[in-house]
């Protein structure tokens, strides 16, 4: 099988950065095939990509690298991280972006190419990497072995005298608000809150209401979302990430 | 030849939708090449979806398959379907998306996956049945032929009294005005109207006017556009899809 | 090695523009590889692209093709060309865009096909031509050798009384201004001022400094670019390209 190397940054699509970087990598691995993630990522927002890519990864077929770069902290001396689990490969700067990958997993720091640009290291330490990666070269061989990758996990949900409190970790391109509570933690009958607002018990999908009607479901990555069908729930309820949803 | 699919939905490219799609696809079909015609459809604008992808699919190789997701009604009781036709396949929801296609094409309803989330059927329904496509299954073998899919076709022009009179089916990034009327319809020097604005006859192309200057001409689909050099039609006429253009 | 084509142009990726294009190459050359550089140039922003282009062509692999396309003047009579140099090929409209390449550079005057829509030359003439440059057909028997191609090079930094005068020549996504003015080109010590403001000296990235502070350095592209720790200079300064940058 070609080589899969997946692509997540903050980077946009209309400067020359992504060229750059796919540049690189079509230049190194003989074909190699590319698959874009997103490069949407709200500047600097490590938890949005986090979350998006532990969303994804597990969706690709094992020996695929993950190139992650959202990377506020680069040239600063924050780590840079290639790391392995269950057969997936991934190379990202060491902020908490890979904090969903079990912390068993094999983690090694990269060294800073000397030539490297300090405002550029997708391009010229996490690209370079992910192609010796996709070539075959082993992870001890590419950077000291480390136990103590930066760690900033997405919030838990608690439990609040039999209620499940959590909250918004993502809003998406449709205002939907997905929040971080198991939908198999919610018992049946519940009725769903966001911000104080309440939603009604947890229906199907949002087809299940009518238009511009506020709904609850189980999403499509298994957490419970609050959506308005053919609308915006972040703009109905004025609230996004970090707003408390109750179940 | 490597096998084609096609990628149009309306998901933008900033959560983890397309990755997921991408991943199941790549996971499933080995050395499959994926090629995004957008993303970017405005959510739930099927009409869209229509106009942009009857316009591209010819353009791509006998065997490609069309993985096309703009689906408002996803979770319902709407069918999901496959169709094939002049050696292209298509997987879309059945809401119209296909009406582009000849209602002799062979189409099947495809049935859900019990597993399928109610709100992600592009990755849980239609991206397993593109992938079995690109694998060479045949649609027989994949569900029930039906020869009714729901029909929505772009309007059609009508004659009006020796004018022909359409409408704007499209407005493009430019703000261009795509006409349905086929340029071979209109008589040599009939005067273009849109919203009632006389525009003039029909020009080659916008480099025949001057800047900031309205002009029509055929447009590369094949019918009436109405342009500005450099400029938007839609905003200096203040009309979008819909407006009613006369030839 | 599978031959690659690059993708820049200003066609957003909304529209069925980019779709038709890849369509006609992935019909025309068996198993090419297309790698997207943007499709968010401005649009008929010649210089935007020829900034992008001139930084992303050398990271490709020799036998690259270099596709290209903001075209504020196609369908009048400007030339469509092609060329080839250091093991690259290019194709795009004679509009300056190309300026980066040396004068030695191969080009040849691409014939219109008859049947080429006025107004998308990316799909009727450059993507045929970029489809047979990568299936190796030579320059000389695409078209007439010329050797006058229309040359809009980016403005040069002068010297002005031991200053290095340049200006912006680029603002990325951040707002990151980015000048003409190399790196190697400022004293040490010399503080850079840009559009009458002082910013400093020359650090080494962003991440010497606090959040919201301006900050000069010597960016990946190799000049002097200004950028705000976690925002955004142009917003900051209310500067664009073409604000003078003194160092």
């Amino acid at each position: 099988m070609a080589t899969l190397i997946t692509l997540l940054t903050d980077f946009g699509t209309a400067d020359s950065y992504v060229g750059e970087v796919k540049g690189v990598l079509l230049s190194q691995v003989h074909g190699v095939v590319l698959a874009d993630i997103t490069h949407q990522v709200p500047p600097g927002d490590v938890r949005a990509a986090q979350y998006i890519l532990s969303r994804v990864w597990q969706r690709f077929p094992q020996g695929t690298v993950h190139l992650a770069v959202v990377d506020p902290g680069v040239g600063t001396n924050r780590r840079a991280l290639a790391a392995q689990t269950a057969g997936h490969f991934f190379v990202a700067p060491d902020n908490g972006l890979l904090s969903f990958l079990s912390p068993e997993a094999h983690f090694v720091s990269l060294p800073v190419p000397p030539a490297a640009a300090p405002t550029f290291h997708a391009r010229d330490l996490f690209a370079p990497a992910a192609g010796q990666l996709a070539l075959g070269a082993s992870l001890s061989h590419m950077g000291q072995r480390i136990t103590d990758p930066y760690r900033s996990p997405l919030p838990a949900p608690r439990e609040d005298g039999g209620v499940v409190v959590g909250e918004v970790i993502y809003v998406d391109r449709f205002g939907t608000l997905i929040s971080n509570i198991p939908g198999d933690a919610v018992e049946p009958g519940v009725r769903i809150k966001v911000a104080g607002t309440e939603i009604g018990t947890l229906a199907r999908s949002f087809g299940d209401v009518q238009r511009g009607v506020l709904v609850a479901f189980v999403g499509s990555g298994g957490t419970v979302e609050i959506a308005v069908r053919d609308g915006s729930a972040a703009r109905l309820l004025g609230v996004g990430v970090g707003a408390e949803v109750r179940a």
